[in-house]
């Protein structure tokens, strides 16, 4: 249905607007910010905070979780725009190396979007370091447009 | 090595006290409290929190993810004892429906505890409510006491 | 919409027919057999074969793979009968101990089962010893009725 | 420890002979090949069979399952050398799209090698079109020298 070839239909800006407006928790411009949003991809950065730490100064692994399902998000909402709400059902994810205190960059990349699940991966590591720190893929449901489809 | 049927070295009360002391971001006590921990089994309480919540009143992924990944560890703990430090290497989770405004419970299971790896599952509801709101399963490296013995 | 308490609609033995008529590839009484089905739950033997023995005497994990993944589509059949065609899209294994050279069973207990997808876990071990071997949770997809919505 | 720099210490036709001579179940040679090793990266194709179909033409979960377990291995053992087996303790697999009959590739790359674990993903697509079919991750314990530490 969607080609990787298709361009998304929200940019940077206007997902980062929706995302303030519609889901304030998430802290759009605090906690994440959007880089860039692509074909079927995005790029999250995750600002680093001294609360997130654990002991030994590294970011904590409910705050990983998070980089990787909002850069999964970000990359459906910009491709298929923000008349459908996708909700997680799975996410796997293997953290590999502690990282440093800095920003986090979380890479998703869409493996599959259809009509009724959307199947992505995140690389995610510290700025200015090339080793990988954590590596996630999430499953997504979309809801049918019609509402009495339950999931 | 470690037979179900060892029963766990700390108790709830030795295990709090060293998750209050040692890991004071978790919010021992504040964000969730150790219910009960058995042979190779604990029981976490996430206690519910107004600003944990998404649109339409259910409580976070990350916040579900940090109560899978605190009753494993809370599991492996309690069974092994606090001298060493176990370390999330994976974390799956399943979200399944979504929860209401209430506490959520966590019963963590050990299916292996050797002396390298842990895994164990957690399945977690909302109190008073039967259905499996979400499903995780966990592995954890356990470090070598040799510290020259890296990852 | 599928509570627990529900019977399954088909017994062991109907399943048993219905997965020889239509995937004679899997191999029911011959590979597996099902030796039970429940409410939400069935129970699945896999049939010791030499030549599915790695070195040391172990079964393989395609093997392993293959008794979870029928294990959890057998507890959806019978929920719900044969009318729809469950795809499997997701499977998470966890390998714990090398099984030795004896029949494995695979207990499947189904986590959620909705309109769209199914969630399970499946435990699996030898017979006559206690200690888990593998255990894995699988999202299966239920196709809807109307064949112009795809997956 | 590795750097992705580093050249693996066997080639694809070292590696194919070693699995042929300690693991003939595999089937080197017959139901895959190894196309090419590099820095921490393998690639494998699965040959179609077609007693490896099910209903609709298509290759049944177990061969993709052994077919990403395959290429992760010898993208270890590629890198490490045969000194050291590894374990596969986790897998974790998304079937994205059903493959039709012919030969799949399997693309490894390891995300992390370590002295204990080794974590990697596979990206798998029939030969000739650019559809991924499924893709998965997993996790090897690298057994130590020291044959007394148990896993």
């Amino acid at each position: 249905m969607h080609s990787p070839a298709t361009p998304p239909v929200l940019d940077a800006e206007a997902v980062s607007a929706y995302l303030a407006a519609e889901f304030p928790q998430i802290g759009i411009g605090r906690n994440f910010s959007v880089e860039a949003v692509g074909p079927m991809s995005a790029r999250l950065r995750l600002h680093f905070r001294a609360d997130q730490l654990r002991p030994g100064g590294t970011i904590s692994g409910p705050t990983i979780f998070a980089l990787a399902d909002v850069a999964l998000y970000v990359a459906i909402l910009a491709q298929v725009g923000h008349v459908k709400l996708a909700v997680t059902t799975n996410l796997n994810i293997n953290f590999l190396r502690k990282p440093g205190p800095s920003d986090l960059i979380g890479d998703a990349r869409l493996l599959k979007l259809g009509k009724r699940l959307a199947v992505g991966e995140v690389t995610m590591f510290s700025v200015g370091a090339p080793e990988i720190v954590a590596h996630a893929t999430g499953t997504y449901s979309i809801p049918p447009r019609n509402e009495d489809e339950v999931l």
